[in-house]
């Protein structure tokens, strides 16, 4: 994907302001719209905030799914992460919506560690690190409060018994042409990367194969990774399978202001990790829409909109709508300043932070629970 | 690779009168000349008649090879078959060779049933077919009297676990152009084969991963493998391992006097499967050297150098180099006919494959002894 549209967004670069509507007409997706929303909300009794607000923004044939689900075809969800480092909350994102849709649905959820994928696409990045990290960043995914009956954590490297045929067969079907066009790969990606694609696809046929009948599969994930799918959905059938369904959300925003939030510029970013000095001190020092001056504020009001503290409430740490809204009038009105405001966010993830540290200390005792392996 | 040279040799296509002497300048290998041959013999008492013939005729490395194991370094083996139908008598040359360095050597032999890629290579090829032809293959090899505590077999996809991380090392380090120039790929090769290399490569650092230390590694195949390793020797240093050595050997001939024997002209080839009927009839209608008359041949003499009947004594069924000098002698004098001539050979045919099937019966019991997986 090249920079014509003022920004690059594929699976492993993300740069310039996404304009994600433009997305949605580039990737033929459909827009999550409020009848969709009235759908959901009709049959599970709620609306997760990330579709209300429309973090979750994007789908493919989400509406078959729950087709499938009202005519009693349970369906399995499928999502994972690239673990290249510790896990930042703008990861969690689609996670914690996956965790709500388990919960409302009763659904299982496949999660794909991929230390292989990691592994080919950074060079100085040894299997070693990226099969410790997936171990590292599992922990955070059942720190969440997922169903242990119910998910189903994997690395490749330890589940490639069982990945591995599903994957040769979309591997078959797919060829230099199909990956260059939709990566944009040349003569000089390995022969590992030019493959992968066939490694994060064959999740998608995974519950089928373990369930031994046709499985509708949901994709929560980042639009960023629609790519690998859109060729996915183009073969599905071909082998025999169904196509997955998507639902793409949003990238999380960086704390600087620009971009997606990003693991290799920590000081904007917040890990899982974090302390709560960390986290004091990145966001502290987080791009706002304040005025230079504590004076001009109060008597200009600051903007909301384009304010990192704002849109990390907005995107994760704030599900209630008429306090993110409450919190938006004060800027504007100069009622409170970004120091009060940063205080106020710096206090709430700390607070979530506590929990989820607290959830992954436990989550080491429980990997047994939720790792599948060959 | 292509047809300037009057023959294309690609590990997947083989077809023209092959050069053997172009292919050591092509591949830029080096003879089997008499000083190696005397080397080998000095060591282990004997040399193969393979060797004797130059049938095995071309190698990388194999003086470095018996260097290691002059200080006391055992080297491994490794050879394999793509399981894409039933053994004939061609694909068991490497083997024989391989069970007699076994036996001289005393060493370990890792051989690979590559199930992946005769399902990726051929198109209407499904992977439960090409792996039920690989258990089918194992008892061709078993059946030839490895030991088994020396020999370990394997079928890619149920070996994966243990190859992938290795063949990943592999193909981060080898890209599109590498694999393009050296197996003439293009944009509609498909993303499997692209990688399959890296699959086939791996083996060569097995030895290493499971005992923890360098192990040298010597592959005895044919020369139409070659492809895959000298990939695999460019890139072996850089990720940490010895280049594997190599010993090819020429391809045994088919029985219409033509090229290759090749399992998709099931006429002109002999499986180990056939029954002597199907030998009987093969062989009988094998293309020969003699004349178009009896009377004619008495006079003139026949041509043993163009024989199919010949070459499969001399590639196989005779050891014993002045039986087949008497033989080609007979037949310029015009002493024996094809008739006869075929007659003997239908008869050793027929004894050795019915040696062989018993030990294929046999095998069935055995294939825990040999079989590895994960």
């Amino acid at each position: 994907m090249d920079a014509d549209e003022g920004y690059v967004l594929t699976p492993w670069e993300v740069s310039g302001n996404i304009d994600y509507d433009d997305l949605i007409k580039r990737f033929g997706t459909s827009r999550i719209d409020k009848t969709l929303q009235d759908r959901i909300e009709n049959i599970v009794g709620e609306v997760h905030f990330m579709l209300r607000r429309e973090i979750f923004y994007s789908h493919r044939d989400f509406n078959w799914i729950l087709d499938q689900y009202e005519k009693g075809n349970r369906f399995a969800m499928y999502t994972g992460r690239g673990p290249s480092g510790h896990t930042h909350v703008g990861h969690l994102m689609p996670w914690i919506f996956a965790k709500w849709l388990q919960d409302k649905f009763g659904v299982d959820l496949y999660f794909q560690l991929t230390d292989d994928e990691k592994f080919l696409f950074n060079f100085d990045m040894e299997l070693e690190k990226t099969h410790s990290f997936a171990l590292e960043n599992a922990l955070d995914v059942i720190a969440l409060g997922f169903d242990p009956e119910k998910t189903h954590i994997f690395i490749d490297t330890d589940y490639i018994n069982t990945i591995y045929p599903i994957a040769l067969k979309v591997a078959k079907r797919l060829n230099f042409s199909n990956v260059k066009a939709v990566f944009g790969f040349d003569n000089s990606t390995n022969v590992g990367s030019i493959f992968y694609t066939s490694i994060q696809s064959a999740p998608c046929f995974l519950p089928t194969e373990l369930e031994g009948k046709d499985v509708p599969v949901v994709i929560p994930c980042g639009i960023d990774q629609d790519p690998h799918f859109r060729l996915t959905r183009d073969i599905a059938n071909t082998i025999g399978y169904f196509k997955p369904a998507l639902l793409h959300n949003k990238l999380a925003p960086s704390l600087d202001g620009t971009g997606k939030m990003s693991a290799s510029i920590p000081k904007t970013t917040i890990f899982t990790t974090d302390t709560p000095k960390d986290v004091k001190s990145k966001l502290s020092n987080a791009f706002t829409g304040g005025c230079i001056s504590a004076k001009e504020q109060r008597e200009k009001g600051g903007n909301p909109d384009i304010c990192a503290i704002q849109n990390y409430r907005y995107f994760i740490f704030e599900e209630n709508d008429e306090e993110v809204e409450k919190i938006a009038k004060k800027c504007r009105m100069g009622d409170i300043l970004c120091g009060e405001c940063k205080a106020q966010l710096i206090e709430k993830v700390n607070a979530f932070l506590k929990k989820h540290q607290d959830g992954r200390e436990k989550a080491k005792d429980l990997l047994d629970q939720y790792i599948i392996s060959d």
